[in-house]
């Protein structure tokens, strides 16, 4: 897992992912006391930073093992993004869901081309589901982040951060990155220490669910006692990842932890002042940079938005902090 | 008015103001019968188009003239861009706004450093206001519409519509553009002219403020009956102006009108599908794509998104359409 990988990722990412924009207001500037610049994921693709990695994966697969199709298990985004991935590949994906995964996400994943499967997140294992689909089918199973090329494909997201912090002037300020099983922050990460080394990335998780923050406190990989009851829903992973938490631990800064409440004001304040949808999930990191000042270093701060699949009934809920 | 005025003023907004991206899913093109790119300029600055034409204008300005400051008169959108514009140059502005805009919208105005002067909708003319507290403080009146330079500025849109359409394969298409007194889309029209003459500009209005779809039948300028009293109250104008009428009578194709229902709808499909914040004026052109199917023409259609400055419960409103 390196840098090269990312970068052949980017190649093969470029014309199919979205370059999405460097977001700011002089509202978010006042509300969090420095400057704030967003990386608007939601505007991905498939509604998130998924998409990336789905297609970094996808791409990076030999042409004949590709063409017997792929499996992946997820809560959400990563089913969207592997689905899509593939039907513009043109070829079959299987994805097994939590069968308490919001609808629409479950007909969104469907309506893009993947054979959805079902399970009970309670009293089935979703690895030992797909592992065994995988083995009986010849699918490829695509892991949501403890995946090099899934972490590659998230990474570039890393090195457009790069580019984009560095044409607005930003040389020094910790990167908040909406953290689950840690794809998106390790790539994230590799990419800065390339690219730009004076930016340091922090993770940011609900609270209750902070194992990335206390496997950085303790040094060894701690686990959540819940992967569900949170409107975080598409960041509740049982622990940080075999690949990424190295990365992590080796480049990342203190993780930071928001609530619920805290969370939905981010998705209110991303509507009103980016005009911008972010799923709770994915407004943790804006969260944080307002809600956490004193926790955060500098004049600047990059945050990242991860994904935008948020049912409309919460979306209103969120809405209704701002009156 | 010629493209040499917008391409300058594209050289004048760069590094200010943002290039959106062109966003699509595949849900959207199902839902139109071909494929929908959709140009979202509610992640402008200021959360509308009108952030290009104010810059334009400022940054023409002799600067000793611009120090002065600037005056508009505007139901929002306009005096958002002009104040923000004027903050950046360290120029004062002041704005004339009715007295029965958005409260947002005045709050907001405010906070990016205007001063702001109400009137009386019914009773008033913000012309005559404008004009004289012009004159009495030295300030140049930047207009909404019927001003070349900001004519220019919308016109960069056209420009990055032009490129991006190239990247994505399309060279023919009807362009549909979100149209109050018509400064965007004869900005568009004349941009597309130079750089994408297979592209057709078609301005969208809502219904019963189809001022400009009847004076492109009627070939001369004709005049609403009201300027309030629809949702989509960014786009409602008395008539077309004196400079773009002209222009868009030379380049555009026949004008398409939506209900508020159908403008609602296209909010909802914005944030379902797209995961931005559209104002209910600002998604005609989208609601335009998804129900005049049969009025458009070619396998893909391009949509301006003009603003996404929409009060939460008016937003919440367009969410209950989708459950």
């Amino acid at each position: 897992m390196n840098i090269d990988m990312i970068r052949a990722a980017a190649g093969r990412l470029e014309g199919h992912a979205r370059r999405t924009p460097l977001l700011s207001s002089p509202f978010l500037d006042a509300a969090a006391g420095r400057r704030v610049w967003v990386k608007p994921e939601c505007l991905q693709r498939t509604g998130s930073f998924k998409f990336r990695g789905a297609w970094s994966a996808l791409s990076a697969l030999d042409p004949e093992v590709r063409a017997r199709g792929v499996i992946a298990f997820s809560s959400g985004t990563h089913a969207q993004g592997v689905a899509h991935a593939a039907t513009l590949h043109g070829v079959p994906s299987v994805i097994v869901m939590p069968g308490d995964a919001p609808a629409l996400k479950i007909a969104n994943t469907r309506a893009l081309g993947a054979e959805v499967v079902l399970y009970d997140r309670s009293a089935e294992s979703r690895e030992e589901i797909g592992a065994a689909l995988a083995e009986e089918c010849g699918l490829t199973l695509i892991r949501p982040y403890d995946e090099p090329q899934v972490i590659a494909g998230q990474g570039t997201t890393g090195l457009e951060i790069a580019a984009q912090a560095a044409e607005v002037g930003v040389r020094e300020a910790d990167v908040l990155v909406c953290c689950g099983g840690g794809g998106l922050t390790a790539g994230i990460a590799l990419a800065l220490e390339a690219d730009a080394p004076g930016l340091r990335v922090r993770p940011v998780e609900p609270e209750g669910f902070d194992d990335m923050a206390r496997s950085l406190q303790s040094g060894r990989i701690e686990r959540n006692n819940a992967t569900s009851g949170n409107i975080c829903d598409a960041i509740l992973t049982p622990c940080p990842g075999d690949i990424t938490f190295p990365i992590i631990r080796r480049l990342c800064g203190a993780g930071l932890v928001v609530s619920e409440d805290e969370a939905l004001m981010a998705v209110a304040q991303a509507f009103l002042r980016l005009k911008v949808v972010a799923e709770p999930g994915g407004a943790v990191a804006l969260a944080a940079a307002l809600c956490r000042q004193d926790a955060i270093e500098g004049a600047d701060v990059i945050v990242t938005i991860s994904g935008g699949n948020v049912d409309p009934t919460l979306f209103a809920t969120a809405l209704d902090t701002l009156t």
